[in-house]
């Protein structure tokens, strides 16, 4: 494994990862006030079409990567639409 | 253009883009209760890396949305910890 090929692998891991503290935020405390909407609907769309391309260009580390990274981020869209207030 | 070039390029404006509406309702509201630390923390180092691996692999599109994705996160990681409530 070259130096850039270790990089590439653990920033890919750093942030798939980092949504799951979010999640689990989320989930433990139904509070969204501080979070977009628009983040999340923007976020998960792209992240939807990086799966797509994954597929499409057959890299099974895009698509890996995307495909945990999809459900972090739909489960935080979710509480968002459910639990968020009017405001 | 091939297919899976628009597609890629449209998940990178995506995901690239979604983090601006949250900084600007972080920059607006001041409120982080509910935005989770360690996620900001660990996507703000995921995304440094990322643009090192860019740099690293003298990739341009790589270098550009990581670049301007950091600048999003670490402005939302600053106000994170600065009007952070102790919880």
């Amino acid at each position: 494994m070259t130096f850039s090929t270790i990089l590439g692998f653990t920033a890919a891991v750093l942030t798939t990862g980092s949504f799951l503290p979010q999640a689990i935020k989320t989930i433990r405390t139904k509070d969204t006030q501080s979070i977009s909407l628009f983040m999340y609907l923007l976020f998960s769309t792209g992240t939807l079409l990086w799966l797509l391309f994954g597929i499409f260009s057959n890299n099974m580390p895009i698509i890996v990567a995307n495909a945990i990274t999809l459900v972090f981020a739909v489960i935080i869209l979710v509480y968002k639409i459910k639990y968020r207030k009017k405001d």
